[in-house]
């Protein structure tokens, strides 16, 4: 078999999956991703509304108010919320309107209380001029009929469910979440409930833990279970993902007579597009076309697992959830505590603890989980670099 | 009514909840924040392993090994994935071993296939030597029984999942998520799902929105529904909320009157800590300590309400869900492409669209959340300065 060895730009593009999750409609919803462009069908806001307390007014009367010589208006009556005014402002008249009530007919401006005083009843004193429009939120002003409320491809953020809710959009063609099945194999791998490990077997670490990036990619998990090194079984397993998941995962054991079982099997089901990528941890990934439904096989250490899906699985599956840019991630500047060697040609993920700015490099075996949770988050260190020196400027990419 | 004014930090000082949500035995989850350490009960691994593919053996028989004069050992067997080894290792002899297989009795190394060759049937040749514990992850190297596997307060990420799973620990002590309820006020509101606006009257955007930044926060939204602007209802619901809920949110209106009827009642249910903060957008924000519920009252604008709710709001939610520190951000820095006006003493939030390093701000009314959809984030004119020129450098906190 030739292996191919790829960075993980070039496996990402080799894969590039045209398949997108299915697209229902649903009420809006934090994170959802919206399949099309969402657009108003009304005007928002339908009415002309008062966006200051006080009083609605013909502006052409109080163009020649002053702190000096004020402007003497008749009060002719009072806007009350969520009802439609009680009559119209006619020329040298004025009604009270509260912030956000509807502007009633003849008026085109709000002059807000605070430049203004009611020296007798029934009337009220401008200290002040107004244009038109001042104070007074238009028809169409957040959205005309045919504008884009929320695009495609962005997940719903707080401010567009309000907008949306605004809108009265209480249903939208969003994409639902993509299901990534997640396989474990290897005959040492016992279930997490397993109380006492006979000796030799290894608690499944990496479905939960994949289950868990899965889910902050906007992904659904599928656990699929644990298969021992069997050909048959695990093909059968496979079979059954990619005939039903969108995305389909297999830990693929941390031996090499483990990992060419997976790689035998997988080739079965689809087009390998690559064998290995130049990353350390995660050399022995495997990266697969399966009738449109991407496969990765990872690593087993659950450490180097992890580092792999972060780089290559969680933007499949949030290009499979039908995001059109990858999402904002949270970083920090730091100076390395120590050198951190590493071969040309070769991407390294190095964890960190970050405290007062500093950086300090976790290492350890690539089977111990230990350096990922002691983590902050993790730097990389680029194919083309032969290393960092202590002192070095690095981009810390935190850990959720 | 003295009316007290305080910085956001002022407020969140004076407010500091001693609650926090209550804390049930669950399976580990992502996000969920543990209430107390979860120690390790056995220790990890529970037996010695190859962390390479290889050759266990003795140390001490291979320190001769070298390319020009290989060692040679009796091959005695092969250790099997997830079982015990069939056999030990003697003075002399060596057993096949996968990369997480069990470490036979012995044995005290593990070397690497690529340094051995197998010339002939039944033995196996080393061209390097290795000293004890080469390839091998120790008994309890992961952690040893009482080891802190994860720390109380912090939500748990992929790697703390995984390293559960490892330990084998099915349930958790963590907080629930804390019962956020969110209450609308204003005779001019009405529910999302109103076909057709009567005139005046406002669908309700705030409270979908708040909801979206609860679950962001880690809390439970408790849709609390719309009240009028009538003060025993307003009372009642509120009751209901500080009995049943962790914390409280109210939209306190776009008005003066509806405001000061909001007031009003908080100050019957428990005390008012804060009238308003020095912020802009948000400065008619409420504070108020319901007999250790915490209650903010939000202005009307959903633009502001989001803003002051992601300053104030967000941090207490985490707060009472038992975080012990606050979360990452994701933020990008970028220069100002124009001048913005600020009072001093005053922190003025200001939404921006970011594109190739230019932080252009978004302004508008606001009872506009237009601005806040197009925003990719946010930044702060701290209460210090008088404004900032274009060209300024700012951090942008983006928006998930």
């Amino acid at each position: 078999m030739f292996l191919t060895v790829m960075t993980v730009a070039e496996g990402l593009a080799a894969l590039a999956p045209a398949r997108r999750a299915p697209v229902s409609a649903v009420p809006p919803d934090p994170g959802l991703v919206p399949a099309q462009d969402v657009v108003a069908s009304e005007p928002l806001p339908a009415w002309a509304r008062a966006t200051v307390d006080g009083y609605a007014v013909r502006a052409r009367d109080t163009y020649a108010a002053s702190e000096t010589l004020p402007v003497l208006l008749e009060l002719t009556g009072e806007v009350e919320m969520g009802r439609s005014p009680d009559g119209e402002v006619g020329a040298g008249a004025a009604m009270a309107i509260p912030t956000g009530g509807l502007l009633p007919p003849g008026a085109d401006a709000v002059v807000m209380v605070e430049h203004t005083s009611e020296p007798m009843p029934g009337h009220v004193e401008l200290m002040r001029g107004v244009a038109p429009g001042d104070g007074v939120l238009q028809p169409g002003e957040e959205a005309r009929p045919g504008d884009v409320l929320v695009a495609a491809g962005r997940p719903l953020r707080a401010a567009e469910l309000g907008l949306l809710a605004a809108a009265g959009v209480t249903e939208i063609a969003a994409h639902d979440r993509p299901r990534v099945g997640i396989v474990s194999t290897g005959d040492e791998i016992v279930p997490q409930s397993t109380a006492a490990l006979a000796p030799g077997q290894v608690r499944d670490a990496c479905a939960p833990a994949l289950a868990g990036l899965v889910r902050e990619a906007g992904g659904e998990p599928v656990l699929r279970g644990i298969v021992p090194d069997d050909p048959a079984e695990l093909e059968r397993v496979l079979a059954e993902a990619v005939e039903r998941d969108d995305v389909v995962v297999v830990s693929a054991g941390s031996s090499v007579g483990a990992r060419d079982l997976t790689a035998t099997v997988v080739a079965r089901l689809g087009d390998v597009v690559c064998h290995g990528l130049a990353i350390k941890p995660g050399k022995p990934t495997l990266l697969a076309d399966c009738g449109g439904v991407p496969l990765i096989g990872l690593p087993g250490n659950p450490r180097s697992a992890l580092v792999v899906f972060r780089l290559v699985g969680m933007p499949l599956v949030r290009t499979v959830a039908g995001l059109s840019s990858p999402p904002a991630v949270a970083s920090v500047s730091a100076r390395l505590a120590r050198d951190v060697p590493s071969a040309a040609g070769r991407l390294d993920v190095v964890q960190v603890a970050v405290r007062d700015g500093v950086a300090t490099p976790l290492f350890g075996s690539s089977a111990l989980l230990g350096p990922m949770v002691r983590a902050d988050g993790c730097f990389q260190v680029p194919e083309a670099a032969t290393g960092l020196g202590a002192g070095a400027e690095v981009v810390v990419e935190l850990y959720a």
